[in-house]
């Protein structure tokens, strides 16, 4: 079962790929961003990013994408612009016929280490070593990616 | 030349068709909406709007589109809501190849009534005036959609 966890940006949106087996292994397959030039127009950024995404759903073929859900937190330029693209991404998943699950912050730090206050470097030394990387992964999007991954692998019981 | 205003909305985006010639008339095409499900999950919802406004591009092959907007007025539930619809319909129409320009509702007001103050029944008695309409063209969110299709020939000067 190919599992890919989506942290959904304008300028930079983070992918983690996994795949769970029968047997109840997990491994990571990989970890990437898809970015989008800042000098381009919108419009233009958010179609890139939809080819872009869905280049990579014909490759890969994932059986299950979990997104991350917003909250308005931050600015509200970063955040319609988040929405923006999270918009992008749900639609070409959906266009693709991919199940979809939605993660908030706190469902998936709940998830991977129990707490659902952990910060940022207890989430990636879960996520390193639930996968067995030799590294904590980087970029921090693309760890993002691999820890909502994971978090559907545990939600669906996967392994 | 065919001018396609787009007003974003998850339920339901307005759209109106305007065609302009080169004597300078201007004359609305149609006006209509895209609904989409409210029991639907939100990717499902997003895809089929991606997929409708696309079909309705096919058909009428405008040459230019105008989306209005967002501000974050209103409660963040609808703000983030609308983004991702916004997003969708920005991407579709960018991978379509056609023009797109932005307007605020400032701006819109403004090109249609002279004053960025206006309300929406000054500004539908304007476009059914300007387009020499019977009646006030309803509903509301296709209306808009012929303000913003007004707002790009009024801009790019196209009458």
């Amino acid at each position: 079962m190919r599992i890919l966890g989506v942290d959904p940006g304008m300028t930079r949106t983070g992918l983690g790929l996994i795949e769970t087996t029968k047997s109840g292994n997990v491994q990571a397959i990989e970890w990437l961003t898809i970015e989008t030039p800042a000098g381009l127009p919108l419009p233009e950024r958010l179609s890139e990013l939809a080819a872009d995404l869905k280049q990579y759903l014909d490759e890969t073929k994932p059986d299950l994408a979990v997104v991350e859900k917003l909250f308005f937190a931050t600015n509200k330029r970063t955040a319609m612009d988040v929405s923006h693209a999270r918009g992008v991404i749900m639609a070409t998943l959906s266009s693709h016929g991919i199940d979809i699950l939605e993660a908030t912050p706190l469902q998936l730090k709940t998830a991977i280490t129990g707490d659902g206050r952990a910060d940022k470097k207890q989430m990636q030394s879960m996520v390193k070593r639930t996968l067995k990387l030799k590294e904590i992964p980087t970029p921090v999007d693309a760890a993002d990616g691999l820890a909502l991954a994971l978090y559907g692998a545990f939600t669906k019981k996967f392994f």
